[in-house]
């Protein structure tokens, strides 16, 4: 009999969800729509069955050792999920208490998806003999899990590791949470199209940027057009890069790892967003911290890394 | 018979030492010089000496449990002293290695000032029920100590909270530590006398401050005018307070603390640090943190704060 545990994570338009053992082999997983669903009721209900639907296509023998759930502004004292800007459920939403019933007896964990990532990358990837360290997420924002002495840093209300809204200039650019200049308004897949933008409107370079409109412009565009030595797209990097590296040198200096890893859409551009983060990051250490702090990229497999973040954090708490 | 440590805090120009039960009581204390020692062998020999006179004045039967210091960029992991910029002795100074053979069998343990304040307002001041929560304290520079879930925060390399070395301006102020622009340039007791220089070179307004010389300004003088309505005095701790604002609430981001103690000279001037950096932080939280943070004036006694922190430190460590 396999021990399993069952991952979820949950984003704003999919919810990806998955069957784990205690190696990160995926054993099945599957997806389903999060924004169709309107009433929350509803969809836990429909979440609930196509998990069991899931189960099913499995025929080795398993035993479901807990339900582990990534999910935007997770709580992770209170298994809820709160205030998320991109999730159609308002206020605060009491995720465990009301999917439990459909699990009894099986324990359940939830916290929010870039704490989920820290997890993963501590027990299936690259920090499995890290004490000390942060993973970043570069997706449509920017989050972020902190790891200090092997334990995951929720701070006294669940809600620690946010460096995307840490603020970077006053009076920046608008945010979805309220707040302007906020981190990831600069760094992640949407900054860095903002930063095209307005080196668009201050340059004359010449750019098949410029054909482009914001709605279709991604941030693979950006990297492809650098790769091809594209003036605007490289600087759109480099100033991705050295405000991100600033940031980074100052969440160092709150709890000294040993390691950062980046995950996500934006680290696919590999040395295009890491040596300019590097270069700004050392530059802006406190002395005693450089050439001690590695950057890297994420070493969990992009695929499924979400459902095995959310798996890991499943068993981390059986652990405890 | 009473269970006693003694706590010894190493500043650049004195050391003060004391001898202290359990629930913060100081049985004894002294102080003698630091910077007149340029020879770190006969710096140890002669505290040594002190603190044996000290501990003959006590006339109460006593069992020494252990030995906490407090030294600026002290490593907890080595024990050691290193690169501190203000002491005589350069390079890594092997502090406990070399006085550990004073006190044959005594446990001793040694972390950087700001860290053992944070210690000593866990177990003696105002965080005794708080297992979340940042201290900062505001001299000559600008330390920190974070704790989260009830212990410090090290890092990988002993050197965790070094908040006075974030970045707060690009080509900013010049540091001491070799960088510019770090936040204890523009915070601290040094940081508000650059500030009320800057102020004097860029206003008009009459101000007593004009009269005395850079060597000579204080930041209690600064506060002093302040209480009188000096507008200089007044516009130095407004813009203090905004910069200190602004970055407690990205520290905030990081580790979600419950509380923030504000320890030191400079919050001695109460409301008129207090109210600006309250302000600042709450309206460059991210949403989710705002109103829950508490910022507070250190419940620790000035008089032996010191002496209690590196105290509290060597307590701490005996309940491992």
């Amino acid at each position: 009999m396999t021990e399993v545990v069952i991952g979820i994570d949950i984003g704003g338009t999919f919810t990806k969800f998955g069957i784990v053992d205690k190696n990160g082999n995926c054993l099945a997983e599957n997806f389903t729509s999060t924004d169709k669903f309107i009433d929350f009721e509803v969809y836990l209900e429909h979440l609930h069955t196509e998990i069991e639907e899931l189960l099913n296509t499995i025929t080795t023998e398993i035993k479901i050792k807990g339900i582990g759930i990534g999910a935007p502004n997770g709580n992770y004292y209170h298994g809820t999920i709160e205030h998320a800007p991109n999730l159609n459920w308002k206020g605060i939403v009491p995720f465990i208490e009301n999917f439990k019933p459909y699990f009894p007896g099986i324990p359940m964990v939830l916290t929010n998806d870039a704490n989920a990532a820290a997890i993963g990358e501590m027990i299936y990837g690259g920090a499995k003999d890290i004490k000390d360290f942060i993973v970043i997420t570069l997706g449509t924002g920017l989050g972020s899990g902190i790891v200090v002495n092997g334990e995951l840093v929720y701070g006294h209300d669940g809600f620690a590791g946010e460096l995307g809204h840490i603020n970077v200039k006053h009076r920046g650019r608008k945010c979805g949470c309220g707040k302007s200049g906020c981190l990831e308004t600069y760094v992640s897949a949407t900054g860095i199209k903002r930063t095209v933008f307005k080196l668009l409107a201050e340059r004359v370079d010449k750019t098949e940027l410029r054909d482009i409109s914001y709605n279709d412009l991604t941030a693979k565009m950006v990297s492809e057009a650098a790769k091809k030595g594209d003036k605007i797209a490289l600087e759109a990097f480099e100033i991705t890069g050295r405000i991100l590296g600033v940031k980074l040198a100052d969440a160092v200096a709150c709890t000294s790892p040993k390691a950062i890893f980046v995950f996500g859409g934006l680290a696919k551009a590999g040395d295009l967003i890491f040596n300019p983060t590097q270069k700004y990051m050392e530059e802006n250490l406190f002395p005693i911290y450089r050439g001690k702090v590695k950057l890297l990229p994420s070493q969990l497999q992009e695929t499924n890394a979400a459902v095995l973040g959310a798996s890991a954090l499943a068993w981390k708490e059986l652990e405890k």
